[in-house]
């Protein structure tokens, strides 16, 4: 697919306004912004400085914090827009929770969790679009260390099962410059970040970190740092595993 | 249903563990408690007693308390049971959460999210039962304030679309009590009740009390008293209405 | 003393105000309100209603919770007055700790540290006037259960060495009607008490309670409920010693 | 004093352990190490690997965290040691918090508490003392840039009132470093480390930190940032304001 390669080509020094005007403008509506609920916010204050439309959706796992929940609603109110949840499905859940318990990933990880609370109905959103635009960082782990600022999106299958690409235009911005853009534009951000928190995710696989600790071991930290990705960004380990 | 009225008759003075006792003997597996994550974990300590195996489903809307997940852990341990947990359907929710918002209930009444979030997974749940157990207690609303220990649930459809019976077994019991059998006996409790928390629902929906301030007051707040229920024991609400 | 026991039977069934203001009109100046930091701020607006000056001080410990100096601050703010603060000596509260520890009281006891941190500084406060007025009520505790509404305090010295009276105007005024007054005016309170918190005292002494649970359970938990004075009502354990 | 200037000389590029041997060495119980109940946590460790016996101090301001308190009873109980607390004069705090409330500094500055609450009771301990050894880091603030490993304290006076030396063992340690020692040596930190606070001091005047925020905006920020310091370190603002 050239004209992903041809524009990670073109966009790899363009700053986040560059890249996410650039996916608007190519992708129109089959684009959408994936917003976590943590400090990811800042890339809609860039796609609101495009002045073009946009669309954001989020993964509500039914597990989220109380205080991310709260943190939605301030930022629809803030930059008003609607924010397009996506829910597992009950079936999935109730099969699961009910064999295991609500804590199963304490004991045989994360991904059968993740694959039902995060995956599928990212699945099911993504089945919608042609492009998607995550808050990715390289400095986020060693396993995001190589994130490209676009890329063909092999995990997943878009709109009409066409391809899919993926667009992180934080992927050279260090967390500092994030937490600078957060602070000096006033924007909304998750109480949880008052508390220690960093990388936020679902409440049981989250926890504060320590000062001067990295924000990943605050991810499911009785797991290995190689293996924490939820199965959004599966194309990181593939990549890696076949490196 | 001369049956119910019966049985009625006959447990009005009984126990709570001759109640669930009756309850289980004449619908074994047909049978199910009804467990809310708060005080109601009485319930489960009188079904214990009676010495017969019995069935507990549980409502998981998606937006408890963190602390309420791990009370189901802590009571799944304790009892070593499964809860029966049941979720809400994603599109049904996807479908307000998109179009009003995580919080539309602080505006227009919690009947329509309690609706998606608990009535409708109730209703799928006892759909596959003849009976039913709750926590229903006469000094925790005015509007709960007949409920009888036995009486045929009008709002639900049980089995084969058959009748379905609804066991109150602390009807008559005050909350006094309750709390001197959880303490008494070392039950497990949510912890939330440590912080103030009496009764205790969906985590927006839910606050602490003040000392001496009745425990309804910490449901709901911004509705009127007479409208507190959830759907779930609708029919407190209609006969009300229709007297 | 026939001029105390006079006004024990002269106010035997008035209400807190008139009580109140019977102490303000016949010791002035030199009578004060002891103010905990907890519900016992009806006394202030009590005294408030019968218009006349009145003076108020407060034991500040220095192991008092955050949220009791913040609401401290905002008593000062409501009522538009200041309290006067009393703190411990500072060789005492050294002799003490550098001995024993921060938290001596969880093994030998709380009398040693309430009579350094609250005992001591209150007989400071108490020698300069002729009367007090506190906040004791007879259903807080066992102990407690026979407090008149006047008495002669026996336990500590006033003015010139002088009789110190001992005024209790919420001895017969149940727990429920001082939140009721509290919630019904809008007075001011500690925000511990929206968070289980019944009675206040040191942070280190003091928890919240469950549900239906005594308030008392929530001081010195780890002592036999008979021995649950500070030291400020010693008399109230002296008598009963007595009887 | 040419003793300083060549221990300075000589420990510049020492560790922390042997600029504390030296300091043990040279004062033995003449010198005392100042713990604030924060990461200088470590202080006491290197000091135990001197294998010299060492006293500790800390300023108990009578408005720290509960969290710090008990901290204060971990550190005693794993390094075996009695913390020499130092406790503020009553009158003083009484006429400073009667006259204006507990919450002054917010008004007009904190030096003001901190005189009362600090200084004083830290020139009392000094008093005592030829020698002290603080956790002051280069990394903590502007006004710390060039602290150097040993200097003569000259705003205290010692012993017989005679001259006070000052070692900071921490000043060439990176904050990254402290907390990389605490976690891999399994030191006791306090909990507030858990909720997103770094430098920690008293309850009203420290607060959390957002990520990548540096430690010191958590400290009296409503105050510029050249004049943070309470007093116990002052030399480090006369000599930068001489400069």
């Amino acid at each position: 697919m050239s004209t992903i390669d041809d524009l990670a080509k073109h966009l790899a020094t363009s700053n986040p306004v560059e890249i996410i005007g650039s996916a608007l403008a190519q992708f129109g509506p089959d684009c959408a912004i994936s917003f976590s609920g943590a400090e990811d916010v800042v890339l809609l204050e860039y796609a609101r400085q495009t002045g073009k439309p946009f669309r954001v959706f989020s993964l509500d796992t039914g597990r989220l914090h109380p205080e991310t929940y709260r943190f939605f609603a301030k930022v629809e109110e803030f930059f008003k827009l609607k924010i397009e949840y996506c829910f597992p499905d009950a079936q999935e859940v109730q099969r699961m929770v009910r064999a295991k318990g609500m804590f199963s990933f304490y004991q045989d990880g994360h991904h059968e969790c993740c694959g039902i609370r995060k995956v599928e109905p990212l699945r099911r959103q993504l089945a919608g679009l042609r492009a998607w635009i995550t808050g990715q960082r390289r400095d986020q782990s060693p396993i995001r260390a190589s994130v490209p600022v676009v890329q063909l999106d092999g995990s997943f299958v878009g709109k009409d099962a066409g391809p899919l690409a993926k667009f992180n235009p934080l992927a050279n911005i260090p967390g500092e410059e994030v937490w600078l853009a957060i602070r000096g534009l006033g924007l909304p951000y998750n109480e949880l970040h008052d508390r220690g928190f960093v990388s936020i995710g679902c409440e049981p696989c989250t926890r504060a970190v320590l000062p001067s600790q990295h924000e990943r071991e605050g991810r499911w930290w009785w797991e290995d740092a190689t293996k924490k990705e939820c199965g959004l960004h599966q194309a990181n380990i593939a990549k890696d595993a076949s490196a």
